[in-house]
């Protein structure tokens, strides 16, 4: 345990086993390379063997390369991102399955040490709310929280909370996936009458891609645009770019410095993988990630306070982030934030992977116009039908494994529709035909107007809601 | 070098053998303190003696704990701050020799790979300015430079430059030791006629030190009253908290991130000798240190130019951060800032070691009175002279060892009566007591206007100084 707070450098940990073997791993490549001495390359392999031994009989797992031990991270506070379960890859920059269904999301709430989002937590939230729950909610799209009951328990006692998202402005073009978050999010705000923070990291985006800071800069107030376009209200929302923030308000970089205090290299390296050759900023940009899970880093909102609960929705691939939050939280005085994980959304080639701003066939983006979006879905949308229409009519299709269908689960607000939806494709009742028609009708509209509400959005609308100033909080 | 560069995580670099070596001297002690099975001991043992001999042939070193690999920081831009040369260890934490008189100066420029500053180039800046030399220049205390020739080719083309400087605030008591830096910066300040930002780096401490982030904020406005008293241009003169100044700035936070992108943990691991126990604000800190260095992160006062020369007088055991500074300058688009460094100030029991600030007794410190003066120098200062009078007047004293002297050196300003002081004590003509007396009547007078000039120093005034606005500056 202590070790992997950092400071066990006398023992050998997973990690400097794993690391050692990765580093003989090359000597070995380079020797062979060099056609060096067949004594030297023995040796060499020998060590290498030696190390893997060791190596399972530390870990009980076999060595692979790019898998950093997972043992580790667990024991603290519950699991590294980039661990392998099976074929399932899931980090913040990573997201990979073999399963046409998906990611294995009941998995990943075992390894990442969440709890899952029940029917008695959904049932307790409309109870609260006094509002029907939202359909990510109903159809487990959020399916995943930390300490959300206690969120819960302080506001029946009239304690409020703030939420807390963001997303990293890596191009203009937004799909519908990115969406997922901010619309969730709404709704919660929404629902409990509560302030929300929206971090752009721009300096992330900055670290990890071959991009400008001014692209980086460009892209976020392109995205700011998108996201004030889903309708959030002005008065209870601020919304910042981590390059203006810093630079503005000397709490926020204070938060960043307690946090880059109580975080070692270990640790960085045991949650999100880095390595040495990895630039500083890389190694110390997660605590710009944690530093707005904690609310005196927004003096102008809550007054300094530093005990205002915050609640996170993300996608669970930013877990990570907030597991290294929630593990300093305490040592900082500082109460740990909530989350509420989403499943990722799938590309439309199918749910192995998460969907890419790079390529433009992979998704349904926000500027696309009616015809793309028919041509997209109907070209490029995963099919869970038979080969066949007499096929299809006879053994039925897929809905599991069906794209068009995934999509309306996210999108189709009637609950019955969806379901009639899904038994008819399933009996061979509707074709794959006729099924991608039902979700371009209802991605068409969604589109659309979203693209009117963007419209509107004015550079003074930006400024206003990136302006650091007092919102709408009164608890 | 590119492995120095930090991609080259395919070969073994100097420094991985290093790491790994440690990383094995650990576990076979860990296994001997268990009291281990004695094949696994031995085992292990073999793999400590291959890995020296491995290190010795790609080093050329023998592997010696707790003493990083010199050679790749060579290659890079010139040595590491921690390599031992000898006996003397210099880095930004930790300075030691057993040499009484000292570091040895001359190995360090020939191991920084900085150059001396020689009487050409001390005639060359009283030439350029039309000023007698500062005494800290004709008497070699400032002894080493990078670039200054370029510095004077430019100004003399009315290119000017504009100074850098600062100090690690870490306690609220500074000796006269701290001073050295600031005496200078003002007499290139009044030589050159040019702006000065002065950074304090609160941020540092706190991440180095068991201090609380108010505690270093605090210390930060004492300090800087005492900078403040040695006389700076408040139309020239922008002294800084990275605290406050971070969030203040978006320029700076800017340049700050630039930096973080181009330098690796591999490399703050050669030049600062990092490990991976340590926090990610630590690692991330060298580019704090960096930014100030560019004039583009005070767009206040240099209306946002990012190619106006920096220069940066600071003692020898800064000079890693402004290698690594160096390194990326160029891959950044800024000019390399140039450097003049200064030997250490000698604590009062003698030369092997810097000053502290947490030994009352090892220094003179700017709160003592004429009478702790006295006695401190009376009692504690190392002296070069024999054991009795006797001896004394026979055989002479020895200046070089000598701390009353070296004092001198420092703060007597005519040049004649030091040579005659010198003379006088090493022939023994002049006897301990003596030559302390008139270090204590040097010093009582420099202390007390000090003091004198500090009470003039209110809370309007460093405020002033701390408030990011123009100066004075048309080049």
């Amino acid at each position: 345990m202590t070790d992997c707070l950092g400071d066990g450098a006398g023992d050998m940990t997973p990690m400097d086993l794993y690391e050692k073997l990765t580093s003989q791993g090359d000597t070995v490549r380079t020797l062979k390379t060099e056609k060096a001495a067949k004594a030297d390359i023995e040796a060499a392999v020998q060590l290498l063997l030696k190390l893997k031994v060791d190596y399972k009989q530390v870990t009980g797992q076999d060595y692979k390369t790019g898998c950093p031990p997972s043992e580790c991270a667990v024991s603290q506070d519950n699991g590294p991102a980039a661990a392998a379960d099976g074929e399932d890859m899931v980090d913040p920059w990573n997201v990979s399955t073999t399963n046409a269904k998906g990611v294995d999301y009941d998995k990943l709430i075992v390894r990442f040490g969440s709890s899952k989002i029940d029917q008695e937590l959904v049932d307790r939230i409309e109870r609260v709310s006094g509002q029907k729950a939202h359909r990510f909610l109903r159809r487990g799209i959020f399916f995943s929280h930390r300490d959300m009951h206690q969120v819960l328990d302080a506001y029946e006692k009239n304690k409020s909370f703030y939420l807390y998202t963001g997303r990293g402005p890596s191009s203009e073009a937004l799909h519908v996936g990115h969406l997922i978050p901010f619309i969730f999010t709404k709704w919660l705000q929404d629902t409990f009458d509560i302030p929300l923070v929206i971090q752009l990291t721009d300096d992330e985006k900055y670290l990890w891609k071959d991009l400008s800071l001014e692209d980086c800069h460009r892209y976020t107030v392109e995205n700011a645009k998108d996201i004030i376009a889903c309708g959030f209200d002005i008065n209870k929302t601020f919304i910042f770019s981590d390059l203006d923030y810093m630079g503005a308000s000397p709490d926020f970089y204070r938060n960043v410095v307690k946090v880059q205090k109580h975080v070692t290299f270990n640790q960085v390296k045991g949650i999100f993988g880095f390595g040495d050759s990895d630039c500083i900023g890389k190694i110390a940009f997660p605590a710009i990630q944690a530093a707005p899970s904690f609310s005196n880093s927004f003096p102008q909102i809550f007054k300094g306070r530093k005990n205002v609960q915050c609640l996170i929705p993300c996608a669970i691939d930013q877990d990570p982030y907030f597991r290294m939050t929630r593990d300093v939280a305490p040592r900082i005085g500082y109460p740990k934030p909530a989350l509420l994980h989403s499943t990722f959304f799938p590309a439309l080639q199918g749910a192995q992977t998460k969907m890419s701003a790079s390529d433009a066939n992979s998704s349904i983006f926000l500027t696309d116009t009616p015809k793309q979006i028919k041509n997209k879905v109907n070209k490029h949308a995963f099919s869970g039908g038979k080969d066949t229409v007499e096929e299809h009519r006879k053994y039925g299709g897929n809905p599991d494994v069906d794209v068009s269908f995934m999509y309306l689960t996210f999108f189709l607000e009637d609950d019955e529709q969806l379901e009639k939806i899904r038994q008819d494709y399933a009996s061979g009742a509707l074709l794959t035909g006729e099924l991608k028609k039902r979700l371009i009708e209802t991605l068409q509209p969604m589109i659309t107007s979203h693209q009117e509400r963007r419209k509107q959005v004015t550079e003074e609308t930006v400024k206003q809601f990136m302006t650091p100033r007092p919102l709408d909080f009164n608890f």
